[in-house]
């Protein structure tokens, strides 16, 4: 089967999935007795819907590696679920009348939970309707909740950004360190899983050294218990560091969050760091600071993990080469070995992986509840082993800023 | 003179204050003839008065090599001010003797504007009681506010660290751009003084590049005007990336915060932020994320300018120079040309330092208060450039924890 590839961006981006995108316009340059054009679609699926498509043949072998070490998604991501196919068949019409329009006959997605179940719609709606495409799933999230891959691109570049963060800070905070005793909480990444938070463990050589508690959201938040652990730590080191998933719930199942801001109905989710903060100002009398990475901790190219961005870049070339031989799926990483860290890219089926959730496993939380395990720790250091530096100009990170002109429509646009 | 040399450090701390503490002390080595033991005080000024000294002897060269590259303060720091003399002889009579019993000729003090006005207060006392002392002020703050200096030792890091963020956020930000608007908003530290939120603005190439709008503490904070800003760029980009600083202040001069958590008197100087991001979701209907960088900024040596790296150890050296030569005073950079940049140090009197401070001015602020000029790029730009990477071990930066065992006290404690 010879035609063209089409590959789209999904959901949260990372600092890593532009390798992905390198790594499949790369390989498919190697395919040329297969694939014909490179085509690109601008944010996700709702790009294939309204068709706002570009051909990556205008990227020079320059481009693709500065897309390589280039955070965001250059081609545009989106959040949209296809309906199911009975519901809306109009919606599958349109997106098949423009795979065929252009020729599509791979289409390569590269997204988390979501997305592989948009993966699986289309492969299903293809097959269904005879129309020949090979649908593979790339992944990519820093909430490392994919099933079916050890770990997810994405994720070992904002670990390390975090554990990083965590260390440098508290070394700032040892500094400041004052009679009435200090805390700093820093609020990161993690709705239901909380393996970001967990990853900032690894920057504690020991348990004087930052972070000196993680709150998980796997862990029901027990107040009292935490307070009881921060006065502690304080009592020993004069001030104690503390990384909260942003998802953490109270014993009631409730999302912590400001009330105020709920009210208002402005929710980024968030605001647990605050909250926990404020709990130990108001209940130990300690000046608290607390810092929100949000965004920062997702986009931090500057500081990307090697084996992350070599996952990346691999699961990308792994996904073409899967395309080819007809072979649809989810791309994923499988650990060959623990030390030294050895892994290749695997294949999962799109009903093994799309809508469900990795969470973090029991013998990754430490007992008490406030941190993580040695299991933890050996399974999550080569993730975010090694530096792999973006080329620096006037002491910025010179990023690619990707601007290619769309392909002329060959499709009425779409009523719908 | 010949005598001991005691170093401490005072205030917020920086990515590179220890950067300015290896200078002095590998300075202070090459003075053997004027320099018998090289110590430290823990805590800054509070530890002379506790008597919490510790001998520098112990560090090795490879100790010196990881101490440059480390943040925060790892003598310890401490926000504590010295009475006026005449309001509190007693804690003058402690300090001077303390600096007695040890042997002190020339004291060195690392901090900000505060910090310089208790070298003043110091000096001052010594020379009326006949005190053979040479005081020296090495400057640090990440918030370039010291008279006196063409930039302060640690804002160049932090404003390298501050502009990437926005630069790679920006890049998510574009990623995701919705239909119904997008904004992110970064508050970062500047109480009085801008320069760190105009730093930003070297992320941004051109217009629709991130940050689209800086928001300073110089420009009083014009509510409606900023809001058709913020419509404008997203109109025109779909999505506006906004950089605030902590001490913005409304019309009335009042700083913007979260009520309640004035109320609560739970005052991290912050929550800017916050409230903008508030208003551009209540007032323009925008999904908004914002982030709280904090102490991340300011302890971010992992993204260190090695313009600022170089300058902070120049400093601690040319302090120990001055003071070997009976010059007191207060050392600072002096820019000799902008292109190529070249720089030296120099050496203000205490007067001329001690509690001012150094806004932005007007010549660095866009007409329209949104942004900064040309001509603060051209002062900014060689401050962020190049890279001095720290050593990275198992993935992270491979810091030292100074634990140097405290000099046994030859007075008895003060009762004071």
């Amino acid at each position: 089967m010879t035609g063209n590839l089409l590959y789209a961006q999904s959901g949260g981006v990372t600092a890593v999935i532009n390798a992905s995108a390198a790594g499949v316009i790369g390989e498919a340059r190697q395919q040329p007795q297969r694939i014909g054009r490179v085509l690109a679609a601008r944010n996700g699926v709702l790009g294939v819907l309204r068709e706002t498509l570009v051909d990556t043949a205008a990227l020079s072998d320059a481009d693709l590696a500065r897309l390589r070490t280039t955070p965001g998604g250059a081609f545009g991501s989106c959040r949209f679920d296809l309906d199911p196919v009975d519901a809306n068949p109009a919606q599958y019409d349109r997106l098949f009348a423009v795979l065929a329009a252009h020729g599509i006959r791979y289409f390569l997605y590269n997204g988390g939970n979501g997305s592989m179940e948009t993966c699986r719609q289309i492969q299903t709606a293809a097959d269904a309707r005879g129309y020949p495409l090979t649908v593979v799933g790339v992944p990519k999230t820093v909430d490392n909740d994919i099933v079916g891959t050890d770990c997810c691109p994405g994720f070992g570049s904002a670990a390390k950004y975090l554990a990083t963060s965590i260390r440098e800070v508290g070394l700032d905070l040892a500094a400041m360190t004052t009679d009435g005793g200090r805390a700093f909480v820093l609020e990161v990444m993690g709705r239901n899983a909380g393996w970001l938070a967990a990853a900032c463990g690894l920057a504690a050589a020991d348990a004087d050294a930052a972070p000196h508690l993680i709150l998980l959201p796997e862990t029901p938040f027990d107040e009292a218990a935490f307070l009881a652990r921060v006065r502690q730590v304080v009592e020993r080191s004069g001030a104690c560091a503390v990384v909260v998933a942003e998802g953490i719930r109270g014993p009631d199942g409730q999302i912590l969050a400001m009330h105020d801001r709920n009210q208002k109905g402005y929710i980024q989710l968030g605001g647990a760091g605050e909250v926990v903060a404020e709990r130990i100002h108001a209940c130990l009398g300690y000046k608290v600071h607390y810092a929100l990475a949000d965004y920062l901790q997702r986009s931090a190219r500057h500081l990307a993990s090697k084996t992350d961005t070599a996952q990346a870049l691999a699961v990308g070339k792994a996904a073409v080469r899967r395309a080819v031989a007809g072979q649809m799926g989810v791309v994923g990483i499988e650990r060959v070995s623990d030390q030294p860290y050895r892994w290749r890219t695997n294949l999962s089926p799109f009903a093994a992986v799309a809508n469900l959730e990795r969470r973090l496993p029991p013998e990754f939380i430490a007992a008490d509840g406030f941190g993580v395990t040695d299991a933890f720790r050996r399974w999550c250091r080569p993730l975010i082993a090694g530096e792999d530096w973006p080329a620096f100009r006037d002491g910025l990170p010179d990023y690619l800023r990707l601007q290619l002109a769309l392909l002329p429509p060959r499709l009425p646009a779409d009523a719908a």
